[in-house]
């Protein structure tokens, strides 16, 4: 591939050689403006130490682009330059965006399902840690990670990072308005790698589990640090920027409006927009996530039958990104087993929501994936592969919930369709009969019964409607209220099964 | 025993002979006063068909009692008798009531835990089937069993009753106006029975699943039908009163002020004060169990964990007796699996409330527990045989939830104390360490390990607290959050058990 031509979708990355002197990241501006026919992009750029300068820019059309910098230095201002962006290279769909609402996809249109996880501190341990973390990902069903800047301070996590994140003064203290390079040069790259793998980066900026003064940075300092992260990562397909782990305990510090204010920041070096959230801690804590700069609502809560709860309140896609993990720590939140993360997936996504995954088993090197990475080693990740293969053979639009507000039957059995195609799951429901989500008009369909934890999918046949009887109704009528299906099923009556309904393919 | 000598919290009846013509339910009043030393009891009395007029009078205290009747016929009026009441038979334990605000005992201060099932229409059926009925219940651990003065119209209950409840014109309706007496003494027949077997009644006066007109009459026919069920019943010790199944769908035919005038009949009929209460059908229409003449919130709710929410709005004993029944129905509410019901039972006791069982399997003769009784023929009762058999070694007051209000904790794990005992119930979480709950004060402790689905008791050793770290708040401080606990727990790292602590007992 020639310098002078980038695949879109790809980083094309320019730098040059300015001043050294004094403190760059204080005090020089750097950034170019982007040009397409008649199209122009601002993008930051940053400073990257050793004198050196870059802008990193991702286009997201194909065509002939050129650019010209601007900065407050003049031997950076007006520099220029020119480069073709080819198609895509095999395998790259772009950054994702929210679609339809609820769901999302990759730029191309390629419909795309959070199947996340949550290694907070991966990229701050050992070398070879990372390489492990990489490897489990490579034969793991995930592809999204939730993962820090900065290094986590907490129980289970009380080594020293790879790399200080800002420098370190001789007393041990940080230098708050001095990032060390080396760190944000091995984060962007990990994000690269993963990106490589078909894995979204969620890249979590702010959080309160912190030793080295890195959560209780001024509010200019916090500035700086986010405009400056954007600048280096928003040109990275696969980022998506997550304000804050538990940004609610950090409100001492951080007040509400600061908040609103980063939102603000990452829009304006972000010309991709990639995908921004927030997550809470206290779960009577939501942010606002209506407000219009939320992409999506990020949301810690065990209770996911509250899915569509959510979906109303928010009007936006919902990730339950934390809805406890798989584990055996003292901690409530780390501590529930796999049938019942794997029973929490299949309501949530049958509910119209998408669902983090994360594993806390306790380890006498204290190597919890949840936090630092390394193996998996909990019976969910198979069943969380499952699911998302079957789910990619048949979502187009995305999840809607067949509910009928108010339903008791719908806040107990959870049923969900993709145009023509219909799921239903029945968590510790059980019935022998069943019609309620059938097709109301008959026709040739495909019926197969799903063991979610066993994951097999076997073939159902049509039965007859459940039998009805006349009943009277809180208003004194008396009804036979026969559920409006073409079929009914008769199923083996066992716990947390799922019926999958779709026309009959040809084969 | 003398005919003049009844123990106490047996039945004293009383009959004799008056006016046959006309229609005496309507227009004869009966009853009668009782007295002991000072102390005077006005008991209804009620018409038993035949010119047959009986008052019954159940002896709370022990003692030469004597009575005199009243009556608008002269020939039943002023009459007179004396009995003594003499010690209790062994084993009976007088009428239940409310005690320590949210818990229950029988009136000579034994501890009762309600363990109750549900068989609406079981009175009802074949005298083969109540047969079966009564031997399944002779083994099965419930000592409350939900049960309906009238028949049930429902899908799989469309057989005819055993009698009708009124009696039956040539034209095939029921003359509301004119009791079928043998309906109403086979129903106490029963209810004697039961009380023998140690089971408490708890009567459900009115609902709405009904075509013989039955739900459907006036406000004068209700209030009488309701005086003389109470006239009949009260006197027997194991009675207690569920106003309805599912008041709210006959909120139409009778309104608010008609359910609230119900409880007031029942309080002027019955000198023990029997536990009165109503069951809802829509979880959002609970009746306002606050009102001082509802004796316990009676819950029809699936989501248990909400237990401590409701002792909070209510400040009575909670008693969830429809949290979803065992069984394979279509319907959501009859076709949970074994697990999750013994999951639900230990969530509810062990946050302060009481549960109810039900089953409900598909069956070719439609003979299901729930509505018919029967046979049993789920997994769960062993398991609640287990559990009752547990409780009742340790509870004397009651289960007092560990709860801290707005602790995420406690929301997740349920804890409760009753003074030196002490149980936790982890559900789907499985800690692999744990001191949350533990005594404060170290001493001599017995702890097991409870499985609670393979009935297990297994002792466990103390063991140190779980490590802490330096954890920042939402305000900014930065605690070491060690729970206050003389020690910790290792536990196998396995969901759905429990732990109980108490003081060793010396062998």
């Amino acid at each position: 591939m020639s310098p002078h031509s980038v695949a879109r979708w790809d980083i094309f990355e320019f730098s040059s050689q300015g001043p050294a002197e004094g403190n760059p990241y204080l005090d020089v501006s750097f950034g170019a403006v982007f040009r397409l026919a008649n199209r122009e992009v601002r993008v930051p750029g940053f400073y990257d130490g050793d004198g050196t300068y870059r802008v990193r820019f991702c286009p997201d059309t194909e065509g002939d682009w050129s650019f010209v910098t601007t900065s407050s230095s003049t031997a950076l201002d007006g520099l220029t330059g020119a480069f073709r962006a080819t198609a895509p290279r095999p395998g790259v769909h772009g950054p994702v965006r929210v679609r339809n609402q609820f769901h999302f996809a990759y730029a191309d249109g390629t419909p795309y399902l959070p199947f996340g996880t949550t290694c907070y501190a991966w990229t701050h341990q050992t070398p070879e840690m990372q390489e492990q973390t990489l490897t489990t990902l490579a034969a793991a069903p995930f592809n999204k990670i939730r993962m820090g800047v900065f290094p986590k301070d907490y129980i289970y996590n009380t080594n020293e990072p790879l790399h200080d994140v800002f420098e370190k003064r001789a007393d041990g203290s940080h230098d708050l308005d001095r990032p060390n390079f080396a760190s944000f040069r091995h984060f962007e790259t990990q994000i690269g790698r993963l990106a490589e793998m078909g894995i979204e980066a969620d890249v979590i900026l702010f959080h309160p589990y912190d030793r080295w003064g890195y959560c209780t940075m001024t509010e200019e300092q916090d500035f700086r640090y986010l405009a400056y992260v954007v600048a280096r990562l928003a040109a990275c397909r696969n980022v998506w920027w997550s304000l804050a782990n538990e940004y609610d305990f950090l409100l001492d510090t951080k007040p509400m409006a600061r908040w609103d204010q980063f939102f603000q920041i990452i829009e304006e070096g972000d010309p991709l927009r990639h995908p921004k959230s927030i997550h809470n801690g206290d779960p009577a804590k939501n942010y606002n996530h209506r407000q219009p700069w939320v992409d999506h609502a990020c949301i810690q809560n065990w209770d996911v039958k509250k899915t569509t709860d959510w979906r109303e309140a928010y009007g936006k896609p919902v990730i339950n990104d934390e809805p406890e993990y798989e584990g055996d720590i003292p901690k409530h939140w780390g501590n529930i087993d796999a049938h019942e993360l794997i029973n929490r997936y299949w309501l949530t996504l049958c509910r119209g929501g998408y669902i983090g995954h994360g594993e806390s088993f306790m380890h006498e090197n204290d190597e919890l994936w949840w936090a630092k990475g390394g193996v998996l080693r909990g019976e969910a990740p198979p069943r969380i592969a499952f699911m998302r293969k079957l789910l990619e053979e048949d979502i187009q639009n995305g999840l809607t919930p067949m509910n009928e507000p108010g339903s008791s039957v719908f806040r107990r059995v959870s049923l969900a369709r993709d145009g023509d195609v219909r799921i239903i799951y029945f968590s510790e429901h059980q019935p022998a009969e069943w019609a309620l989500g059938m097709p109301e008009e008959d026709g040739d369909y495909d019926i197969d019964l799903i063991d979610v934890w066993n994951m097999t999918v076997t073939p159902l046949e049509k039965a007859g409607l459940p039998r009805v009887h006349p009943q009277r109704t809180a208003g004194g009528a008396i009804i036979t209220n026969q559920v409006k299906a073409a079929f009914g099923l008769k199923l083996p009556g066992k716990p947390y099964l799922a019926v999958r309904v779709r026309p009959r393919r040809s084969t």
